[in-house]
């Protein structure tokens, strides 16, 4: 029997120059363990190296469109190092578009990919591929604890949903008041893709402890987007 | 000495199941002539034929980001049509992402292509383009005449702007209650991508006269978006 | 254990501009369930939207080459309407060469695809493709009900065939004079690519109950060409 | 000034298992010179190391449309001997399919292919090329004078033709009793495709002295099929 | 379960002018019975028809690293020869390099695929395949018995080794004092990809007896390199 | 009329988390001011930052051909970096293998890339380069300042070559005694194919002055290896 797929987007935070083997040898064993329920498709950042690499690349003169091009290489160079540490049972490459998605889900094997459009968030990325590949739900592992009504940063009242409504979600965004901290977790088109297709999405703080507890447990953590 | 680079977005409404060559000869002339004096990147729309593919492809239950592919493929079929009618002086196919524009580039040849990417409107595409182009405006034919303080189908009063900042033009898209009926028009990410490379910007009418004003003669139609 | 592989091709009649999903969604049905008995390789006909392209594109100057290039394009959108409707049994893309469509065997996935090279009838595409894959059978869904002694829209008492030596089928291609109403239904290629690989063929009238009878029941319909 | 295009077809028996370079090089210098005037596209034929790979794969069990897909790539390798003897002036590899040869033909280089489609032979490749490249002329260099109006080995008296019509070409070889033995030198596909596009055609024995009289003196020799 | 891999290098003497189907058979036949074991991996060599097609090359201008991929080719031409001899049982095309090959062990088909990098040996292309799958053994089929102490044709006192260690043996290539006669069966780069992965690798004569004992038996033949 | 080609290979260490824009587009300038004498092809390495991936990715448990594979991918990064300061005169993308060299070479402009075969140093690379683009000559810029006749790191008196021969080049290689320290500057692999290429090669230490007194004004720096 096929199992479900889900979607798990990892924060480009946990690669960093100093990201030791260890850390991302805990995920790898932790998307094992998912794979044994599940055909995950695990989406990972940019991070660090690749805002090195985009910084550097605009100061040579490169085009920005050119530079979501090469933070999208070095989010393929971070999925790959996943990828070493899972051996037979992951996909064996980074496919680079949503065909190569589809031809790589034959396989009934974990995938692991970095970002495939430029244009887009790797979260936009992320949510295009729940579509393209049915997934059953997108969990969206970020730096901030979830969605809040107002930026945490700012204000110290500030609440986090546990469940919010896309559209309200979308609202938000559209004002920009309240969401101003968080812009970078759940942008705009990852949010009217998730509205289009009615994909039940979780927004969370990334770490093996609350992958394990919402994916594996089903224990509620974070923000829910609920349509 | 290499030409100036510009990308001019074809609106879909242009092929449909009862166009003409004669009409797209007209165009293709036009692009003749604009090729004598820009290397232009035309980007086509999907139009109806487009629509009844992704409708049929909807209810047989493809996924959103399928039917976005879907369209794209249609929007390269309309490409084609036009390559069909400029010979040698145009690159032969129909570039497919962005390294491939990239590659295109090298024959100095007129460029023509569909939509790319899903998830995104062939807007947002075309701005996309632009970027990695390094064009020097980005001419968007489009169903309407300009971008209007309110929606002419309802305001008999709308007003058409000359001229737009794009930071207006963005809150005024976030609000959605001026641009409600030019939202196909001009989506939040081309915007975006327009402010973050600073791309000078006109949304006009579609026809051969306008085009060639505009293009050819240099004076002001529709609305210009300014950064 | 490997089913065995039959090629199947349909009619491009089945696709037109006011082609419902409700009949496309029978025959995704009728494959779902072939494909439990044998591994279907389905290959798509280019119907009146082909046409429709083409004859645009010829009027656009397009060369005859490029113009069986284009019917092939919309041969595969119309493969990937089928496809949209068979889910995770179905090989996701529609191959575009016979070493594609070996890669796709693989799956064990029903196949499905529209014409691959030009200067060849899709009939004949499909010949090649039996070949390759090592088919058992071709069954060529066509317009007509069969095989005729001559051509039955001029001669009221024309004479279906239920079967046919190819050697004869070829003679009477060859001499034009009985086939000329059914000249697309199997043309010289095809033919001859059958009897280079004596490859059981059938040609009968495209209907869902004729391709179940004939498939699944093993009812003799239409003409059989026998070697 | 773009230069006119023209699709020379060269036997396969050119390439032997004791051809030598020297022949192979007057042919490079031959072709040079020619593309002086032409932009010649050139397309080899596979000759006795295709059928000695082809035996040898039939034996071991592979089916027709494979053997011709080995046929193709020997002809690639036989094609990249010549352009081995022509340095920069030549396109630098060897087309795979009709868009391949689309892109080549931007370089504006001589461009050297073999085979590209299965189901067809070099010749029906070669008129297919023509077509899409707008070529001018389709020369087809052969192993025998021209065309007869018998087969020349078994009636004393057969008679070569000057010049003879697609039409009557296509009616002879449909009744095969005149070009039995000249079979190979000009299929159906390759005729109708000549038909269809009205492609001034002309067969003759392959040799350096008779290109060059033929395509660069514009002296007759051999058949020319007239439209 | 997934099997153990194991690399597989035939020397290309297996394919010339003069090979017999039979011959081939044979070994397709043993690589199947190894299939029930293992996945195999074989990489066949390019023998003489690569070394006419290189000489013929060299003798028409063509630069060194271009003979190295007119050689790989015609290793794939062999190739294919194997794969027509196996069927369903084995990954119906040829890898070109460590990313396809990678792809096509998803499969858990046999694999049998040629060179792939020019500027290298297909031994040091088989070691780097066996690195790349994991494979737990590196079998290298050759034209000579063994690792010889100092060359066999010239010192008829030469002594084969049971084992050697890499170290010695990379030693020993260096010097070039007593390995000139085995030069090709065993070159530095190969030695040092072995020696990098702790491979562990068998050179041995060629024939189908060989590999059987060797592989399927376990009987220790030829040279084994230690680490 | 085309202009003689040269490979450049560039050092990795001028690639690292340090560095700065302002230093690389000084290389950039001095690459363009090349440009207008020579087409040149420039092969980046990969530097400290593929270092970390590769130690990354080898704690991760990544084969050792995968390490190359990751290797290359950064180095490609690297060349990505300099093409951003170059803007129409180069080549828009990096060549992935010697075949995508060849067709880049047919632009005419100026070409950059990374590694592209794994198993191979980025040296031997670039002479593969220098081959297939028939290079005039091979600038290695490294990070010493030539080839010794004794390790100048452990001998204080080693004595640096103006030039020396191939041959004896590689046979310092084999005896390791004295190059040890340059090992990585001119690998046996390069050496031999330099040697099979008669490839003019000079090594020298990398930097701006020295680049432009070498390639641009031919004055004597560093080691000439002599054939």
């Amino acid at each position: 029997m096929v199992k479900q797929r889900i979607v798990i987007k990892l924060s480009g935070s946990l690669f960093n120059f100093d990201t030791q083997a260890s850390q991302l040898k805990e995920y790898a064993q932790l998307i094992k363990k998912i794979g044994e329920h599940f055909q995950p498709i695990v989406v990972t950042g940019g991070g660090r190296i690749a805002r090195f690499y985009i910084n550097l690349s605009r100061d040579m003169g490169l085009d920005e469109a050119g530079l979501d091009l090469t933070g999208i290489m070095v989010s393929h160079l971070n999925a790959k190092l996943l990828i070493s540490g899972l051996g037979n049972i992951c996909y064996p490459t980074t496919p680079k578009n949503l065909e190569e998605i589809s031809l790589a889900l034959v396989s009934e094997k974990i995938i692991i990919t970095g970002g495939i459009y430029p244009g887009q968030s790797t979260n936009a990325t992320s949510a295009l591929i729940a579509e393209r590949t049915g997934a059953v739900k997108f969990f969206n592992a970020t730096d901030v604890e979830g969605i809040y009504d107002s930026d945490p940063r700012i204000n110290p009242n500030a609440r986090q949903y546990d469940t919010i409504d896309v559209k309200k979600c979308i609202d938000m965004l559209r004002n920009e008041n309240s969401m101003a901290g968080t812009y970078d977790l759940m942008d705009l088109i990852s949010l009217k893709v998730i509205e289009r297709s009615r994909l039940p999405t979780v927004v969370f703080k990334s770490s093996i402890e609350n992958i394990e507890k919402l994916v594996l447990n089903g224990i509620h953590i974070g923000t829910e987007i609920t349509i």
